[in-house]
């Protein structure tokens, strides 16, 4: 591998995640806030603890408590004056109801003079969730199985679900009023919309009950009387009492990397923050690009860098190792091969891309001969999914432990000046 | 459908293609030309006809005499002085021989003061052929079948099976020589290799005997004593009696297509024009650009043409109606759902995509929800690949009649300025 080029991949890389990790990223979005009265936490999210933690530190003395709900085996210890539960995810279970509902009881006790951080980040939508009276976690299990059945989608689901819930769609937030709310998200929701995000706890509701009742009647689904009536109550349409911050997102995973790229004197290109097709046929696509921009017959000239940010999906048909930022790579390894001063690099947030212990994978021109010398066939590979162990054999595997953030994937298309003959 | 892209839309199809048919283009080539002594024409290839009928026109009384060798019912009608021939395409027939037959000939008595126009288009692979002596057309016929059963790419395949032809790897130049050549091509290839369009007749070849044998060793393939021999001779390294201009391609069309959006308005980007990953996924990857050109948070700022040449694929697995142009567009269209002011269309050169009477499919912000009302469900469509007769409901479908070239296909993201509100 070029091993010039290969040391700026490595450089981005680092500064990408330096920037997005959530330590940084909460201290950001508190340096610029002015803090009144007591402060109270609220975290909730696979990021959660990460995020109280970076909190606590900023906070010292102000911080009267708060309150840490996170998945299995996301606790990295104790944290002064904050009570940590873990529950299931992506599965909601009982733990996770009874953490909610000790955040209800902790927000029904602020006052005028409180104010509450609600830290938002993945996950959250099945860690903090309180089935409203009447309804229980296997009614909400049941519904979401019938509507799945009947082919509606995770928005329907969603919208319908919401609706049965004490703390989501923006009635979390009403419940601390009249405490201020600043909520502080990292979002894992491509185009971040906040009624989205863990299911907007603290976001005013963009959906109605005329909505949730066509969806009911789309796929004609039986509902008991109690949840015929929760459907018909609207949600909150304004939220005047929180103010919110995005303080991390694909968005400014790819910012950083268009940063990052313009230091090493690659002009950054960001194509996308949505990217959302399959992990092969992006990779493909990008490989595309790159012999346009060798041949010089692309909008884009060399040196630069394509940055795509989003979340590719991989269909999986065959029993290797892999994920969808290894996938994504060794496609266009293919595409790209042959080309001097190209590689291209796709990275996830988290640092554990798929079922592996790679953050993503990296390639080159030269990658696919290499695997052909080693014996291996790219499209084999990739029909079994197996681009762990091919990736491995070429020095492709990005390795940077579980990050503790997730904010999606960026993939980064480098094509250098002539200076970095291989 | 917005009304004013969409008549925008129109106006660049119309543009693209009358710029990038056989009659203009091959006027193009041959205006810039200074032609001496007699002028002899072989025109092979899907375009065959239409690239010899424009010469003509061109030509008057300086043409000696000519061959076209077409595809069945590709040929519109007698050419004075011009000899026609129709063959099978993709599989070679008889009638291609011995119409190649009549082509060598002519070749062969070509001497100093002689000139052959030689049209290559689409198709001339099959359509032009000659097996060496002692080889026969059943004997390339078991080759490829051994091949590809081993596994081995078209690459691979056509490395072998151009040895084995008496006119290609630019065998039939160096038989018209010492005549000047001048090769005039319809690139329907992407990245214009002038040795894999239609086999390289008349271009250098860039394999070599060691590589050939490579490829037998590899698969393991059992070939004949001649054909032995002939895998060792050395194909042509050099064509000094040649001149060569790719008139058409998919290049051009993308150059067509930001002309035309420049002249409407919109800032044109040439993404690639070597696409060439499967239509959906490329159709979704396109929408996802929309959406953050219309977020503010792409590279790209409105009003701009997103252009992107190539050919893609599609995996057929269901029994519908469609093409890769229409899949691409109709995979756009959820993506691009609600945005106002976005439309695309893909658009393939030779009027016919798939097999059926459009030239391509043209969706916007609105086409999703159209069809919805209409009660089709985009996946369901593109699982079932029935693409032609969902953009039939929405008016979708760009209907053009078949053009006669072939090279290639142009989609085209438009994402207009805030004039044009639905």
């Amino acid at each position: 591998m070029s091993e010039k080029m290969r040391q700026h991949a490595h450089i981005m890389i680092k500064n990408i995640l330096d920037e997005n990790m959530p330590q940084p990223a909460v201290q950001r979005a508190l340096a610029g806030h002015n803090f009144t009265g007591h402060v109270y936490i609220l975290a909730i999210g696979k990021a959660a603890w990460a995020m109280t933690k970076a909190a606590t530190d900023f906070l010292g003395d102000r911080l009267a408590r708060g309150i840490v709900i996170t998945k299995y085996g996301h606790s990295r210890g104790n944290i002064p004056g904050i009570d940590i539960y873990e529950a299931a995810h992506p599965i909601i279970d009982s733990n996770a109801i009874k953490a909610t509902e000790k955040a209800v009881a902790m927000a029904r006790t602020l006052g005028h003079n409180d104010e509450l951080l609600f830290f938002i980040s993945g996950g959250g939508s099945a860690l903090f969730e309180l089935p409203l009276p009447g309804i229980t976690l296997d009614d909400l299990k049941a519904l979401s199985s019938k509507l799945l059945a009947s082919g509606a989608d995770i928005v329907e689901i969603n919208m319908l679900r919401k609706r049965l819930s004490a703390v989501k769609a923006g009635r979390f937030a009403a419940m601390a009023a009249p405490a201020k709310v600043f909520a502080i998200v990292l979002s894992d929701v491509l185009g971040d919309r906040l009624d989205s995000i863990a299911s907007g706890p603290a976001a005013p509701d963009a959906s109605t009950a005329v909505d949730a009742h066509k969806v009911v009647e789309k796929y004609n689904i039986q509902l008991n009387s109690t949840m015929e009536s929760y459907l018909t109550q609207e949600t909150p349409k304004t939220a005047d009492n929180v103010k919110t911050v995005i303080t991390g997102s694909v968005r400014l995973l790819c910012e950083s990397a268009a940063k990052a790229a313009n230091q090493l004197g690659y002009t950054p290109h960001i194509l996308t923050t949505m990217l959302n097709c399959e992990a092969g046929h992006a990779g493909k696509f990008l490989a595309s690009i790159a012999m346009d921009i060798q041949n010089n017959t692309s909008t884009f000239k060399a040196p630069c860098a394509i940055i795509c940010g989003g979340e590719t999906v991989v269909n999986v048909k065959g029993n290797g190792k892999g994920g969808r930022n290894q996938e994504l790579a060794l496609a266009a390894a293919r595409g790209i091969a042959g080309l001097n001063n190209t590689l291209l690099f796709s990275l996830g947030s988290d640092g554990t891309d798929g079922p592996t212990d790679a953050a993503g994978g990296m390639v080159d021109g030269h990658t696919a001969a290499k695997l052909k010398m080693a014996g291996l066939d790219i499209d084999a590979v990739l029909a079994n999914n197996n681009s762990y162990n091919a990736l491995t054999v070429v020095d492709g595997l990005i390795i940077t432990g579980p990050t503790g953030t997730n904010v999606n994937d960026v993939a980064v298309l480098l094509i250098g000046g002539d200076y970095d003959q291989y």
